[in-house]
């Protein structure tokens, strides 16, 4: 496989998601090729196993069920749109992968980081990504953000809110430190253009070494 | 948990759903309380996993795919259906359960028993039945009940099927020599009569020891 295979990663508010797009049309604007992508991305089966993770009829869904939908569709769009890309040489952008299922279905659901890397690991035959941004925010900005966009006012639920997002991050920072070859931190904190700055460097700096 | 968890496990035309049924009244006319199951059971969400496997349209599934949506689908089962009933003491029968995906997904569809052995204990938290019946025809006699059943007579596609329908074979018996304890092999190439007779007894054996 001669693509390269680049995950975005962080909480809500962090900006990954905006990051992610501008940073694709800078890396076109040098001349790769580049393939934004997000689970369950344009698979129609990945896209069906979606359906019923998030519908809202679904109360009684046990925690490991999710997490084995999520590896479903994280599967099936890993051979039919990731592999495929990489397979033509490809950068593959892909807005959360494998570090969100660890965090949020083995921390935030209690499954255990251990046994949802597993399991994703024969969702992915143990293929992981090439390289992995992590976006990193306190809770009080990501909130802020989140805020603003929306228009709303600090209220009682984002208090209660606060704990989970603490520990979506402190997830996210003991995943960066296990892992710190794959994993790199990017503060989210300041402006957006300084962001993307510091992106794009983090991924010409991949880019040099790999070549 | 008080209940007693059996499932019944074997290649196509082993007949071990006719005797299931018969076996689940024979125990009741003994004073106990069954319940007969097979997934995707009664639970509503795995139901609906079940029919995105099952989707003709779905051609470009993934085999892992496939796994890991069985996977979904029996723990969302487990959960909802047989733990339930375990917990109010009563004799649950399963029609298939994790030896099925051991067979079909891991040596069938070349995946590999191992690496469906360790998906499926995520998916039941560790959890295997109590006891397993596995219902032993030969190839031969299987095929020409299903197609004594069918009123259709062996035909090409027989002949290439019975390589497979082998193969299902020897990994059911592999299973059976590694979980000696668990797995019991019934002759199931007699009249069914026989078959249902010789059930009871390994049931009713297990029981008497379980007491």
């Amino acid at each position: 496989m001669r693509g390269l295979f680049i995950t975005f990663e962080g909480g809500e508010g962090a900006g990954k998601t905006t990051v992610l797009k501008i940073v694709k049309e800078k890396l076109e604007e040098e001349g790769y090729e580049v393939v934004s992508t997000r689970e369950p991305g344009g698979s129609v089966i990945a896209e069906k196993v979606r359906e019923v993770i998030l519908d809202p009829e679904h109360t009684e869904m046990d925690a490991r069920t999710e997490a084995l939908l999520y590896a479903a569709a994280r599967r099936q769009h890993l051979v039919e749109t990731v592999i495929p890309q990489l397979e033509l040489g490809n950068i593959v952008l892909c807005d959360r992968f494998i570090d969100s299922s660890l965090v949020y279905q083995g921390v935030g659901r209690q499954i255990g980081v251990d046994e949802v890397l597993q399991l994703n690991l024969f969702a992915t035959e143990g293929m992981m990504p090439h390289m992995t941004l992590y976006f990193d925010v306190t809770p009080e900005v990501g909130l802020a953000r989140i805020n603003k966009h929306s228009g709303r006012e600090f209220n009682r639920l984002d208090q209660e809110s606060m704990a989970f997002h603490e520990q979506v991050r402190k997830a996210y920072l003991a995943l960066q430190k296990k892992e710190p070859k794959r994993i790199h931190t990017i503060d989210a904190s300041e402006e957006i253009e300084e962001v993307v700055q510091k992106t794009l460097q983090e991924i010409e700096h991949f880019l040099e070494k790999e070549a």
